[in-house]
């Protein structure tokens, strides 16, 4: 059912983000556009003809714990073989560890394409990715030698431990003992919940990530090291040895993303070895791990953010077609007789174009973070404006695209009518996987606490400022277009942007006079209004894009639907920001 | 866990929705308000004791087809016999039948509670209701006598049959075929999909009231007839005796309401009896059955929509429970050492708060709806007045409500964070429940179209320019109230009553020049502003009852959170209304 969007992720990477100028600066190397329409091509075949044949089974059957082994849905073991095989997982890795060393954007674009096909089955390397990320940055000389080369290939698998059962958002709660031994090893003692892929057959070896506590350790997140877990030793020559002591105790029964097989976690409770403790080493420094872990986490949170869009696309497909196919009642107009195809009513068109506008803006937020991601590290001389627009744009990209997945899969549906409530449809599994998006990798809330405190504040204000006078520059453009296709959406642009400055400035001045509580009530308005101001902008900038694909004229008529149908709610955010927090704080005593 | 709020349904019956009034001028009988709490007292009792501890095993286990019997989950058929035993099926209907005689807005008021302890349980009586009203309606005598009795005490279940696979929103296009037989009685031929509590064994018979087409019937919704048919044939004395011919063919396999079974029906295959076709009476007359079934589909509506105010009811107790107990990360402006408990971070509370608004809100807008239904027929020189009142609350309330049951739902699960997403928590249980609500009995898309075309309509308009008089009353009289704690109520309330009368008068003045098309595009958006309106004005309506309850001042709390953070996007919804239908025209090219 679900086809990759080649071309439309094509256009976005070259036209919205800046793939295609980048190209032309000479920043990615030799690849070209071929080259990227080449491995899209491929990854989307691969996405619609080999795992979403599968996703259904995972869904239905699920992870089972048999005997102690995590049993993957029939088929997915040789799904993850095949997938590895294809060499999907080292993209963007460094060539010397097997990897191809090609942008961020790439992998982005085909982390959408895996999620769409399957949100379960597209965790798992997600995961690895950012295992791979976080041993490049932190890991010891030795330790890069012995597992950088399989977790790229894909034959060993990486996983995040952070979450236990009384620390979650506040990941400084964690209680997880490390002890030191004088081989310059660690032994891990704890509990670990919510461990995404934390055990499975499809890998040889599964490579944990675990945050823990050293018996010295300050309290709070200064006390918190990384350790690296395997769950084989690996010999010097790389050979596997003896099973470390953890194990994966029990499966979680979830809402959706049933073929991802989500684990507790029990280290160093004796079950194997002959010494209890598991056995980690150090990545990076004592008490440092936390930051070593947001290496991962805010590639992680990027990735969860390509998840929302990644559902929404599939959503939205499905939906469409659906409401082309289906006929009930006569739409307004129609002259020939019979019953019209739903897609032809006009409120089935709302819900139709706002899930294709939400789709559409949250993948090019999304594939935006990833360029800047990217140019952080190939734009030697403005690294530093890139890691602010990547730092900015990546708690939006992970929250406006997963509420994004949500209500858009959400409104695919209500499209299908009493179809949609019919698991066989299909429908209802993407509301299913999408619901936890906005929950994992840092809630939602989160985000925006991020994007308001730290993101916002960067520069004190002025990368932020910086930005909207990008934005305004996009507006300015389309006003000059003078394209009657445009409508309303250059004037609709400007109030927007003067919105998001407006409710900007306020969060700005709240925070330096230390208020704080009223800076945090807007938080989430502030980052919704954040995303539907970039959502209208970046499909004015591909409507803008002058490319002779004949979806020129598709591009403007839905960045109009956008301005001119989604863009008012911007004014109504703005209101809720600069003056909800004292009904917000009032309001109170209503939940006592 | 779920706990009957007996109190805030009783001040909501009395001092939001009139019943209080009502009561005071005669209109309910001997109907008292200490009768009133002691009614309400049990059903929360019996829905929080017995209920709801049954409705996880419901979702759990589900419905199952063995042996041809639809078998419900553990405990089902007993709680069925022991909450008819309890008379609550027949709450409203006529005494001389055996019912109660009670008015509508107490059964309504009873049914939020059957449905937040159980949704899957809580359609069973909802269908035998409306059951009820039709039969009392448009039967004959002979039927009310062998009939109503039993369907009043629920010994006898009833279902609607409409939806066939080419005919869901679209009821003139169904195809089952209804032949007459020479005794009168008729024989119907064809198949039912999407039959609610099609088939169980908790009820002894279960009457069928089923939509076909007569052989030489006009096409399209004129040619519809409505016919009784029973599962067991009935004799003069009541006696049960042959099988009728039709079976539950199979059971769906649903997103939730896992414990309700919907079945797909076979008539008249010649599985059971000698001669091949299932025996039905014809109710009301031949060829007028869609006028027949409208008097079971309205109060069904409203019933569906007092769904989505249970879900949203229980998900906000479970939720503010939950953020009570949870800690995690330190609030803002907290003192004590240790961590806050999250509903003091302004995130939470703002979810927790927007929650218990739209349940409040929604609860009101059901309720007034209720009352109105209630004194079409016992005010008797107002009856016009309030049959426009209920015909225009109608779609609102199923369609605002079943919205908020949704996305309160959805709140939920965020509060809960990971543990939101994990089925035993319930919270993700509460959100499966909740997507079929704005589906089923007309989807929310159709309630729209109902109120645009159909209800604003009214007396040229009238009835909503009296009724928006009247909101203005109520924000006047907060105005006038001069107290602190309703902070800028008034002013938001006059704007969003001005946004709606002007979204009201551009939506009527389209449909007098015949650009329906313009005026459907704006349908869903003008039925959530419609909503949001009356949410803040039944809200402040509470707040202004001068009850010492000690909860006036919460109540005027929670009316100012939603008046200065939710009230805005009425400017926003009725920008849409009057200037997107353009944008929305142009965009279809999108969809191509």
């Amino acid at each position: 059912m679900y086809k990759a969007p080649v071309e439309e992720i094509a256009f976005t990477l070259k036209h919205v983000a800046g793939m295609g100028r980048a190209m032309e600066d000479g920043r990615l190397g030799d690849l070209s556009g071929d080259v990227v329409d080449a491995i899209l091509t491929e990854a989307g075949r691969f996405a619609g003809d080999v795992m979403e044949p599968l996703a259904e089974i995972g869904d239905r059957q699920g992870t089972k714990l048999v005997d102690g082994k995590v049993v993957l849905p029939p088929g997915w073991e040789q799904l993850y073989r095949d997938w590895i095989a294809g060499g999907w997982n080292g993209l963007t890795a460094p060539e010397e560890f097997g990897g191809q060393g090609l942008p961020h954007m790439l992998n982005i674009a085909t982390l959408e394409m895996w999620n769409s096909a399957s949100m379960a089955f597209g965790l798992a390397p997600t995961l690895t990715m950012g295992a791979v990320e976080a041993l490049l940055a932190h890991g010891s000389e030795d330790l890069k030698r012995k597992y950088l080369a399989k977790l790229v290939s894909g034959e060993w698998a990486g996983t995040m431990n952070l979450t236990e059962p009384h620390a979650g958002s506040d990941v400084g709660a964690l209680r997880t003992r490390a002890e030191r031994r004088d081989d310059g090893t660690y032994r891990l003692f704890g509990q670990k919940i919510f461990i995404t892929w934390g055990d499975h057959e499809a890998a040889e070896n599964i490579v944990h990530f675990v945050l823990a506590r050293l018996p010295d350790a300050p309290a709070g997140t200064r006390g918190i090291s990384l350790f690296l877990v395997p769950k084989f030793l690996v010999g010097d020559d790389g050979s596997l040895g003896a099973r470390n002591d953890y194990f994966a105790h029990s499966l979680e029964h979830k809402l959706g993303i049933h073929g991802s097989p989500t684990c507790t976690m029990i280290y160093g409770d004796g079950k194997y070895g002959s010494e209890k403790g598991a056995v980690g080493w150090l990545i990076g420094e004592e008490n440092k791990g936390l930051a070593c872990m947001f290496t991962m986490m805010n590639n992680a949170r990027l990735a969860v953010g390509i998840q929302g869009v990644a559902i929404a696309e599939a959503a939205t497909q499905k939906a469409i077609a659906y409401a082309k196919e289906r006929t009930q009642g006569r739409a307004p107009g129609t002259t020939t007789t019979g019953m019209s195809p739903i897609i032809e009513h006009p409120d089935i068109a709302r819900m139709l174009l706002t899930m294709k506008a939400l789709t559409q803006g949250s993948r090019a937020i999304c594939y935006a973070c990833a360029e800047a991601i990217d140019m952080s590290h190939r734009d030697e001389g403005r690294a530093s404006y890139w890691q602010g627009r990547a730092a900015l744009l990546t708690p939006i990209a992970k929250s406006f695209s997963t509420d994004a997945g949500v209500d858009v899969a959400s409104l695919g549906i209500q499209v299908h009518g009493g179809m949609g409530f019919i698991e066989e449809t299909g429908a209802a599994r993407l509301l299913r996987d999408a619901r936890i998006a906005p929950i994992y990798e840092g809630t939602n809330g989160i985000q925006a606490i991020d994007l308001v405190t730290r993101k916002l504040t960067i520069a004190g204000g002025d990368h932020l400022r910086g930005f909207t006078h990008e934005l305004r520059e996009i507006a300015d453009a389309v006003e000059k277009s003078n394209l009657d296709g445009f409508g309303e959406t250059a004037a609709r642009l400007y109030a927007a942007i003067t919105d998001l400055e407006a409710a900007s400035e306020w969060l700005l001045a709240r925070q330096a006079e230390g208020r704080i509580a009223e800076a945090l009530s807007g938080a989430t308005p502030y980052q919704r209004l954040f995303g539907l101001v970039l959502t209208a902008c970046y499909l004015a900038k591909g409507g803008l894009a002058d490319v002779a694909d004949g979806e020129g004229e598709k591009r403007i008529a839905l960045c109009r639907f956008a301005a001119e149908n989604m863009l008012a709610e911007t004014t109504a955010l703005t209101d809720r920001i600069v003056a909800g927090a004292s009904s917000l704080e009032a309001a109170r005593i209503a939940l006592a």
